[in-house]
């Protein structure tokens, strides 16, 4: 049996036979605290969009690795970073370095350490240390808790499309520059460590974090499809493309979002806080049932997979 | 001017404008103690020896950030894997997960996170967290103090040259041996981070870590060549090979023993609990000075570059 005969899910579970967590990171007592440390990598031939700039590609491993500590509702302390490519302009280098370094202190964090090999494919990978007084699991959804996001979706799904495929809209349209340049919760999701019953970030897609969450705390979830944000912008790009926004909303990657669940009085009490939404509710069993003009149907777990049939 | 114009210790002396670090780990207060926070690489066409076995793999990859944080005087509480390869066989994946898993558990450390990715080359990212009252510096050697190692050298530099020259000695004979499969001085950095007044792993050459503790202690060093331990299976196997073994000593790499400086007293206070072996004392100065046979000789800073000349 292969790897590819897995998937990334799947060799993930089997690495955590070794670690003791499923979660978006991993949590550690430490003093009267948690670490949350956490791990993502880019690789240029499966991660990195065309038309990105090299300050966005230093930023992006900062944003993904920060997005992990968000979701456990931590703050980040700390970034480390591996570097390899071939051999590059040293300006260049040094730009990307400065998205590192910028991404890290707008989240005050510090860009801690790094490691620099020649490798023929630019690969960053990175390691963020978080910490927290209650790290927020995927798992502890209750029956009748509200399931909400921050921000909106389908923006960084639809942006990766047209980036792919080349289609005629600007980088700088908001719609695309999700895709090149989104930010991680992390305000949100220190704010949100306090209140919510569970959370996870949104970089497969929200379907598959529906699934995680539902899994995790063995609870099943109503959704109001017609409740998930989707900005004005993304919405008008996709009617002008003739694509469907929703489908993105629903199925696409990377738009680094929080879904988390939360009470409805707690909803209420930080809804004036932050940006977030209600896309739907908490219920007994184990199915994910869609509601959009009181028709139901059951939502599929499934995240596209834009880059490559060989990602696993 | 290109990344390669610089070399890996420019390269990382430049990251360090965006960090204010240049050593072995990054470190930063926490409550009453300090994380430590390291990471490090291997790429299968730069770091990954021939005959090194999959278990071999994994346990590397922990040993070189487990090194920087024992070179701290700290003890490794965590550690992260970013994983990517080609598809293998899932046996073989996981072979090299129970290598990371048991180095890990050796040290007492917890195998916290994991991130894998479709790679075309196989490439291992760790971070290894540790933490410590007390973190010793490369800066801090003060005139008169001893200047040591644990164990001895020149054995993974000898080992490596076997295995890539493939020069008819077996696998596992300790010198090859130490070359595949190195062990961090986790130990003896804990204990030595209550006595040592500067350290460093020595990962490049003992030369190059000498000139990094002068460097950063302004200081210079009298070494006694004589007194550089070097294993009797190393000599053996270099007189058969008719290869200076002294030269790997100094020059080589992968041995990942520590190098410290300490008072005398402390020194003979910590012989009798770990393999330590005095090899110069620190003088005023900024020259390392080699004396053998009475004879006195300045150290170059050179470390070997075994694998290719690309190699940043």
């Amino acid at each position: 049996m292969k790897l590819s005969d897995l998937g990334e899910k799947e060799i993930v579970k089997r690495l955590g036979r070794f670690l003791d967590i499923g979660d978006d990171a991993a949590y550690l007592k430490f003093g009267d605290e948690f670490l949350i440390l956490a791990t993502d990598m880019l690789y240029e031939k499966t991660h990195i969009l065309p038309k990105i700039s090299r300050e966005q590609i230093g930023k992006l491993i900062v944003t993904v690795n920060f997005s992990d500590i968000a979701a456990m509702g931590a703050k980040p302390i700390a970034f480390l970073l591996s570097y390899g490519s071939p051999d590059i302009e040293l300006k260049d280098f040094e730009i990307m370095m400065h998205g590192v370094d910028d991404q890290c202190k707008k989240y005050n964090a510090k860009f801690a350490g790094g490691d620099t090999n020649y490798m023929d494919i630019l690969t960053l990978s990175g390691a963020a240390i978080g910490k927290t007084k209650r790290p927020v699991l995927r798992s502890g959804a209750g029956i009748g808790d509200i399931i909400a996001v921050t921000g909106n979706l389908g923006s960084a799904g639809l942006g990766t499309e047209i980036l792919l495929k080349n289609l005629p809209v600007d980088v700088n349209n908001p719609a695309v520059k999700k895709a090149l340049e989104p930010e991680p919760r992390v305000n949100e999701g220190i704010l949100l460590g306090n209140y919510a019953t569970s959370m996870t970030d949104i970089s497969d897609s929200l379907s598959v974090s529906l699934y995680d969450i539902a899994v995790s705390g063995r609870v099943g979830i109503t959704l109001e499809i017609d409740s998930i944000p989707i900005s004005e912008d993304a919405r008008n790009v996709a009617k002008k493309l003739n694509l469907d926004i929703l489908d993105y909303a629903l199925y696409s990657e990377g738009d680094y979002e929080l879904l988390f669940t939360i009470s409805k009085e707690n909803f209420n009490k930080i809804r004036k806080k932050i940006t977030i939404t209600k896309i739907g509710e908490i219920v007994k069993g184990s199915k994910i049932v869609g509601i959009k003009e009181k028709k139901k149907f059951e939502i599929k777990k499934k995240g596209y997979e834009h880059f490559s049939a060989s990602t696993f």
